[in-house]
C-alpha cells in the first residue's frame, strides 16, 4: 500500500490480525512515520487491586513495533517481529495508559536498505507509557527484526 | 490460608483478580510450594500468521510469580510485585502453552524471612515457556518484590 492507514483503520487491522488486543480495548491513537502510540483502556485490563494488570501494559507497548509495518516499515514481504522486550513497572497505573514510541528516519532508512540488501534488520525500540496524568508508570526496550520471508 | 488451593481454585481466583486472564484463557496447572506451571491455550491467543501472540506468551509467563502468593510466598498483608520483566522468543509457537518456574525451599525462606524483618524482599524468576512438541518457544527472567502493605 502507499497510503498510510488512519489510526482507526489500523486498530481495526489489528484486532483483526491478534484477536486478543479486541478483547483488551488497545487503540492505535498515533500512526505517523515517525512517531505512533496506542491506548490501553483502564476497564477491560483492571486488576482487582486497582491498577492496570502488567501483562497488558506489556501489551500496549510491544504492539507500537508492528504498527510500523504500516507506516514506515513497509516493505514487500517484510514484517518486523519482537525477539526481546524489555520491560520496567515504574509506578502503578490507575487510569487509561498511553505508549509512545518513535523512531528516527535515519534509522527507517538503515532498516529498510539492511532488509532489501540483506533479507532482514535488527532495531531497537523504546516506549514510554504514561497514565492520564502524564506520570510515565512504565518503560519498554524491544529487540524487532525486520525479516523478509 | 494454611492449605494450598487447587490448580483449578487459582485458576478461578486469578481470573477472578486479573478479568483479561480469563479472556486468554489462561489455566493454572501446577501450585506447588517449589513449582508452579501454568497453561496459555493458543485459541484465543493466536494470531493471524499462526503464532501464539507475544504479549500472551509473556502474561502466562508474567502470572506465575503471583501463584507464589498462595502457595508458599504467603505472608499475611504482603504479595509478589512485578518490578521488571525480560522475555526472549526463541521460536514462534504454534500450540498451547505451558510456562514454568522453580523457587528453592531456601529462597522461599529467604524471601520470607526478608520480608517479615524488613517489609519486602526482592527475588528474581526464571520461567521457560514449551510448546506441546516440548520445544523452548520463549524464557523470561522476572524480577519481584514481595511487600508488606
Amino acid at each position: 500500500m502507499t497510503d498510510t492507514p488512519s489510526p482507526e483503520q489500523l486498530t481495526a487491522y489489528t484486532h483483526q490480525v491478534i484477536p486478543i488486543l479486541s478483547a483488551m480495548g488497545i487503540e492505535v491513537i498515533e500512526a505517523g512515520r515517525n512517531d505512533v502510540a496506542a491506548r490501553l483502556p483502564f476497564g477491560p485490563n483492571g486488576n482487582h487491586f486497582g491498577s492496570a494488570y502488567a501483562g497488558s501494559l506489556f501489551t500496549v507497548a510491544e504492539v507500537l513495533g508492528g504498527i510500523y509495518a504500516s507506516t514506515s516499515l513497509v516493505l514487500e514481504g517484510a514484517v518486523p517481529l519482537v525477539k526481546r522486550l524489555e520491560i520496567d513497572y515504574r509506578r502503578p497505573a490507575n487510569s487509561d495508559v498511553v505508549s509512545r514510541a518513535t523512531l528516527s528516519d535515519d534509522e527507517i532508512e538503515r532498516i529498510l536498505a539492511e532488509t532489501q540488501a540483506n533479507g532482514k534488520s535488527d532495531f531497537e525500540l523504546t516506549a514510554e507509557l504514561t497514565d492520564e496524568a502524564g506520570t510515565v508508570v512504565a518503560t519498554t526496550h524491544g529487540y524487532y527484526q525486520m525479516r523478509k520471508f
